[in-house]
């Protein structure tokens, strides 16, 4: 008995993400595709500019679109909707009862929906006590945090406890699939740099702060953490990688900090990759051609800790940005929604 | 009369590009061609692998290269010879009554050798006299910094007079021109980002120490600035391009720095460009592929000054790595060392 | 006293190509913007989405732009409007008594417009004669033809004359640039190849036929030439690539063609390069990241004409897409228009 | 009880394609490690600069490499030498008594060596019978045609029953992986297109018609088609994109051709893929980066089949150059080799 799954937004490149991922999922079944008036009414392989190198899957070709309103046959919903109108329709979902799993920027600071990468911070998942009396119908929303947030989060994770982290100074080279299709015209990239990613950097500085911080009172007590971002988009199809320079509260060395990262156990599960975190010897590494994929593209990897002349360490860190930054993660929430029993009620 | 040239290294990457750049100079005119022995004795246009997109000047199609010895026809000789073997070979030269002008890195850090940008640091020219001196022979060696350590001098140069530098942490995304020919292999770049170059980090965290220091006692006082440097090798052909955070001794800012760099006049002649720094108010640029060719190459461009959470502010800087940050930047040097009558001598 | 001239489609790729060619040209002053109701009105540097490298000229950057009616202060206009709207617009235009260079498909094969290569087929300004009666205000239309046209067209040029041409199969290899902006999108063409261009094969195979057509009683009587066109889209910034089978009516050798592209003069003119045709020696020649500029981009380069097991024989050719292949194509056939003396009238 | 399997030339690009595919291969357990000098006696991760993205196998990284020279632990040898010295070593391999399975170009037009491509010439394994008596000690060598021939030939291999190909003219736009590590330099290929490869047309234009003969009188009859090809490298990672163009003996149309697509059945087993060819609706496909790995590398793809204008018809082909054209087919050739009892004896 598969969860019926509706994806808003399932024509965008974030929609057809989660379609290619859910195809062998064994706990969710699509069962309603919702976009826009543009597409709603039409067979979802009309609609669709579909971009995956996996075909559309045979039993949505003909599937019709419907509207993204709240009277889908399904409990859960994934929004890869645009942030121009995820907003209100996210709310409406949750608002009749519906289990929102959004990877749109809207709500992942309202102070009662989680911003969550399950392996730091499912405690966070508290604060679905207040959202849900609040919204009378059961229904909620849960959202997954930015791409570059993901990857950087997850590469700290490893030296949050031992060390508390004090700064961060994290340059990224993001690349093209983090800006949807068709995104990124090729003459603006094709051999260049574009050195500046609108409301990215604002994201990353923030979102961390939610995400490391403590449940107090039932709300959230942001990390004090100074980050300070620099964003790139660079000619790469998939991968954001990370070049992070951090101060740390407590003295450690490199080797130390490579081996709390070899050391790590994530307690994870379901879809999550079974090493969580992968640490290169060579400095030369992780490169988004030859590491993106790890863990089916779930894992981050990390490379070349070394001290650092102004704070107190670098490395390179890499991770996939629409499976393990977007659409994955969301999945992945969705699991650990079933795990914690959300979805029994 | 222009000045018999010769060029060292002149089969490879930063020879070529010695030879296109002087092609039309007025000053100079290159009488001489030397390489290694496997090359020595050969046509040019047999021996080299020409990659400059304006064909091999005519007048040099024919020559027979010779060998890397002091005994050519003319008094200076640019030097993009290989760190591997440049270091004797330009003792050679100087000690022989050359005028060695390198792009290598093996004398850049000898006390009496000028690590020159003559736009901030000419004055460094005075170590010469006890260069001289010491090699008895009227020869002497000046060198050129590495081409990221170029860029992010040029870039800080407007603010440095008011505010003191105290800290800067800066990620290179560095063009595949730098790495010379054949470099690096299209197999491991294309589409991606190689997050490792090696040697790079120390020479851009030791080098500006040296441009920016202050002559005391015929000896160089090293700044007391402190660099982290993150360096990235990325898909783009041209222009190394540097994401900055820097922490300054004097409050000041955003408006007043940008003001700094319009305001920015060098006391520039000879082949550097008119403007030396350009100032972009889209926050999208610079970028290589737009902006790389600039004073023909030779300026610098800053865009994008705004806070930086840790440190103060942050920039994007752009320059051309084998123009400005080499081969250029030696013909400049030499230009200056005309200027300053070294060559009347 | 320049001639008075207006760019429709004043914001697109082609239309900023027009004013970054038409600067410094000695012939011709911009006098006139004009572009959809979408631009119509403001201020062209608020409008457009530069995306030149050279920046927007500076007497044009507060140029308000006008609509795309007949009543704008100029005697020609370059229309660089898109084909869903350049038919009626260009007609107007015309009728009114402009005389429009047009870089648009609509009215290429109109019996009395002609589709002019000037160096090929300047007889064919013979058509005007019907045109300018037809419309009765004295102004008329003349085209360019597509891009891979042109480019395969003149290099066909030299052997035309004493091999006639019986069959063309010809394989474009076409850079993202003749899609205009935002033409492809990046994740489509970053490391692939699109073997597919909409309607680019049938414009390939039908526009030399009148361009090598001759003039016989007022109308142009078609070459009779197979043609054959295979197009790919490829990730290449500016040049199309061509690999060319031929067979030629009249038996000849692989020497003497390469002989007759040597000793080819065209009688260019004007903005026309010297040297029309470039030959290569170096089989791996020409590439467009090496040759793409040659005659700033007005010439066209063969390489390695080859014996064809199939046909007669085979070759690479490659030309400047938005240069030869458009913008710069249709300001040179305004400059012959001036030599013909249509201007006088 | 899998069989003892060396790999020659294990360290080079083909090598290690070879140890990635057959790390989880049931039949083949790889025993030996061979290179040449340069790596012999050391220990392989040592003596490998590993490009493949997945990790060296485990237990092959402490592995000695020995000399290409037959005292090898093993009954079978796959060849990725590289052809300056393949010619001689593969002899002295055969003539040991080894089963040789060749990727390089050596011995491929040899009288009594099958070019082999099991889905097509699978009977040409009767060559076998003479060259087992030349050699005298039970060995022999099998080869694979050149990357572009096979992705060529697998193209053309449902028209050939009904419709003998009398005339092919193709147009291959060749992925960096083709051409080995370090291959070729990113100066030279990024953003850019070389109309050229050494020896390449020659191969494409003489190999299928070995391929495409028949056994007569225990010889290969060449098959009569005449080819031309016109090679180019494009900056692809994997996949070679061919634009062919046809004439057939037989009258047929395009829908007639793609039913012969759709209803062709290969008698595929081993590692051939469950379905052989490919056929896209879509005429923008086949891509490399969408359809390369279909069949995991081992399916050839076919789009866009249409009527030529000069040939009879043309149409797109795309193969994985490395997997299908090279090293997956070798491995194919040896599981026939088994099925059709070569390793009982």
């Amino acid at each position: 008995m598969k969860i019926k799954t509706g994806i808003l937004g399932c024509t965008g490149a974030v929609g057809q993400k989660f379609i290619t991922l859910l195809q062998n999922n064994p706990l969710f079944e699509i069962t309603e595709l919702a976009a826009s008036n543009k597409s709603s009414g039409k067979k979802f392989s009309d609609a669709v500019n579909w971009t995956e190198s996996n075909p559309i899957p045979e039993k949505l070709k003909n599937k019709i679109i419907k509207n993204c309103k709240p009277n889908l046959d399904c409990k859960l919903v994934f929004s890869g909707l645009d942030s121009a109108v995820a907003g209100d329709i996210e709310d409406e979902f949750a608002n009749a009862g519906y289990i929102v799993i959004s990877n749109s920027k809207n709500h992942r600071m309202d102070n009662d929906v989680p911003l969550l990468i399950p392996e730091i911070n499912i405690t966070h998942l508290s604060l679905l006590k207040s959202q849900i009396t609040r919204r009378k119908s059961g229904g909620f929303i849960v959202t997954n945090p930015n791409c570059s947030t993901v990857v950087l989060c997850l590469s700290l994770l490893p030296f949050i406890k031992n060390n508390e982290i004090e700064k961060v100074i994290v340059t990224t080279m993001q690349a093209i699939s983090g800006a949807g299709y068709p995104g990124v015209p090729s003459l603006d990239i094709l051999g260049n740099i574009i050195p500046f990613i609108k409301d990215e950097e604002e994201k990353i500085q923030s979102e961390p702060l939610k995400i490391f911080g403590k449940i107090k009172n039932n709300k959230i007590e942001f990390a004090k953490i100074k980050i300070s971002a620099l964003c790139n988009r660079v000619p790469v199809k998939d991968g954001h990688t990370l070049s992070v320079s951090i101060k740390l509260k407590n003295k450690t060395t490199v080797d130390k900090l490579i081996n709390q990262i070899h050391k790590f156990k994530s307690n994870n599960k379901y879809t999550s990759p079974k090493k969580l975190l992968y640490y290169f010897d060579n400095p030369g590494r992780p490169q988004p051609s030859l590491d993106v994929n790890l863990g089916n593209g779930m894992s981050v990897s990390v490379g070349n800790i070394r001290n650092c002349n102004v704070l107190d360490f670098k490395f390179t860190a890499l991770g996939h940005n629409t499976i393990r930054g977007a659409a994955g993660l969301a999945i992945l929430n969705a699991e650990y929604l079933i795990g914690k029993g959300f979805f029994n009620k």
